[in-house]
């Protein structure tokens, strides 16, 4: 359920109802949409703090599902005033785009694990994507902030047709409102009992998500998400958890570099519990899995889900650790891989891979799945995780002990990596 | 229920148990095939009647799922004999492998209907393949014969890389055995009562599947299907219905390419019944669309399901008047357009709205979702639909009044072509 609630994040609409704290927030920093199917509203004298956004022909209106938001101005959102106040706004300068919500909110709730786990998925996606742009040599990323009719928004940052990357998206969604009596119900299978009051829940979803497809079939794919959920029973209780993976797609094996990747993840998880990296690299082999090809997606990661315990502290510090991981992981796979020269063949063997991660995306993903089936969702930020370019051909069967066939092999029959 | 049985007809195991039938099949002239994943099996002494057959690798064995079969050679299952079993001889010479059913088996049947949609759907695969074959000017289908270890088979042909086609798949299946209680239910939601004899259906389904996309953005794709199915009740009762439809997807709006296409398949069906068309244009652009772009696929044509009246003959009549119309409705467009001039703009446009056909075959196809789903399907007969590259770029919108928001308004908006 969890995963199916990530959509939320990705500003789906219909399920969920306005509440209070929406019309706080969007009396504060974040316009109404007079849009009927949810989604995101322009908001006169917005503009864009990053080049690129006024590039790209904007809406998809025509539709009635999101109009392009622009980015609220950094004034309007750094009040200014006391050290505490001034700490926050240099914190949040270096982020991609203002936070969902309003700095005055965001200090007044410093220590509540909403505001820190919103500034921790800002400032992973202000890393990310720094990290890619200045590793790409070039590309400049395309920022939407984007914002939800039923309280919330997101901010949506892409790369598209750079020098190393062919697609790359980084998005972060704050979502809250009420849990209709459906998604409730969707919630009670996940072994969780919900007291609702008048069958609603009050409930905030944040998270930052990312598929990033390189040019070069030699620099793999990575994809990651990293997200928090909050409900409120009747009786005041309060529901929480967090939900999370790092995984990569690569085109061909590089036991190197899947032996990196992984050790880096391991890493992150073993200064909080030796028992985590085996646990989640198994559960990312079984999440991530294309059954009627019998097939990863790819040579895995780390993936979990409704992660409660030991506390709620512990519980964040152990995602802030993933979350730093990100970089470190995968960035130096990138810069060694990058001028990697490739052949047709290879690159075509990419598409055919890319051909996979398409089909697992549409037909197996749970957020996916969710999301598409969610009116009013942000359509093109769910399916921002396809590649730019796919390929299926009938029949197609690498030669035995090519290496392609190396990679099959080891998306077949998944190994272990860092013993 | 259908739509969904149709994969049956694709080679799907799991579902389906060996009837006497089919072990009566296995003995004239289909070989059991020895894997254990169901589909088809390498028989000794086969061979490729055309060329194309050896130059592509040719197993999935190492999924497990299928191996090719190459054909049997049309020696053994030309009999000879009488002048009823010549002409039968004959007509089958000209098809694209044996039949499915032995040759003596459709001899001793000739007037029932399974023998005479089999002859139907063979026909119209020949006539597709070599219209198709002959437009191109040089291409050649690969023919796959393959076998389904619970009963029955099929033979796919795939074009690829043509001098007009990009991928074409012209398939048939002819499919017996047992439905499973879970399949008789499924039955049952479809508003049909079914009799079980100890939770045992014996059925029989055949058809024959297409997805034709040619290269040139001005030349459009087109899809089609027609389907047969017979299930046998305790008490001997035999239900039994037809399904089909052919549609239209092109890259660019040509309103006269779409009169023409709608015409002809109206007069298909006004040859029968004035009311057939209207009905099944709507049900057409109903079924083709994909939800979550506000969308249909394509601009429709004639889709149905359940058809079992005014009696057999007749829908077996009008189901032939259909499959005739495929050739005249699509060949002339295909000739009227193979040679025109196109940009790279349009080149890209056309794999913008290939990303979407994929969209809807593997989010919506209930065919193609079953199959999947489904323990032994032939995969690569599922997703021969899917076409040989896609494309997915963020926000794309094109430029209001231009010809590729022309098809788009189309498709969000069907329009009647006829009247």
């Amino acid at each position: 359920m969890s995963l199916l609630l990530l959509q939320l994040l990705r500003g789906a609409g219909g399920l969920l109802r306005r509440c209070p704290r929406s019309r706080a927030a969007s009396r504060r920093g974040l316009s109404s949409s007079s849009s009927s199917g949810g989604g995101a509203g322009l908001r006169p004298g917005q503009r864009s703090l990053l080049a690129g956004l006024a590039g790209t022909a904007a809406a998809l209106a025509g539709l009635g599902l999101v109009r392009r938001a622009e980015m609220v101005s950094r004034e309007s959102v750094a009040p200014g005033g006391g050290s505490e106040e001034d700490e926050l706004s240099r914190q949040c300068e270096g982020f991609m785009a203002p936070p969902v919500s309003a700095m005055r909110e965001l200090q007044s709730r410093r220590q509540d694990m909403q505001s820190r786990m919103e500034l921790l998925i800002m400032e992973t996606q202000s890393q990310v994507c720094r990290a890619l742009a200045q590793v790409d040599g070039g590309a400049v990323f395309t920022v939407d902030r984007w914002e939800r009719k039923e309280g919330g928004g997101g901010i949506s940052c892409v790369l598209q047709d750079g020098n190393i990357f062919e697609k790359a998206g980084v998005n972060v969604s704050v979502v809250f409102g009420h849990l209709s009596e459906e998604a409730a119900q969707q919630m009670r299978s996940r072994g969780k009992t919900l007291k609702t009051k008048n069958g609603k829940l009050p409930f905030c979803a944040m998270g930052v998500s990312s598929v990033i497809h390189p040019k070069n079939p030699h620099v793999p794919t990575i994809h990651f998400n990293y997200r928090y959920f909050e409900i409120e029973e009747a009786d005041g209780t309060k529901q929480w958890w967090f939900g999370g993976g790092t995984d990569l797609t690569p085109t061909y094996l590089n036991k190197e570099d899947a032996v990196h990747f992984h050790k880096t993840l391991k890493e992150a998880c073993d200064q909080h519990n030796l028992e985590l990296y085996p646990k989640y690299k198994k559960w990312c082999d079984d999440y991530f899995y294309i059954k009627h090809r019998g097939e990863r997606r790819g040579i895995g990661g780390i993936f979990f889900d409704d992660l409660d315990s030991p506390s709620k502290e512990e519980a964040f510090q152990f995602v802030q650790s993933c979350a730093k991981a990100i970089v470190p992981c995968y960035i130096p796979i990138v810069k060694k891989h990058a001028q990697d020269s490739f052949t047709p063949e290879e690159k075509l063997w990419q598409q055919l891979r890319r051909g996979r991660y398409v089909e697992f995306n549409l037909v197996y993903d749970r957020g996916t799945k969710f999301g598409l089936a969610t009116p009013g969702s942000r359509i093109e930020s769910i399916l921002m995780s396809l590649p730019l370019t796919a390929r299926w051909e009938y029949m197609h069967m690498p030669p035995e002990k090519s290496r392609e066939a190396e990679i099959l092999e080891v998306l077949r029959n998944p190994k272990d990596w860092v013993h």
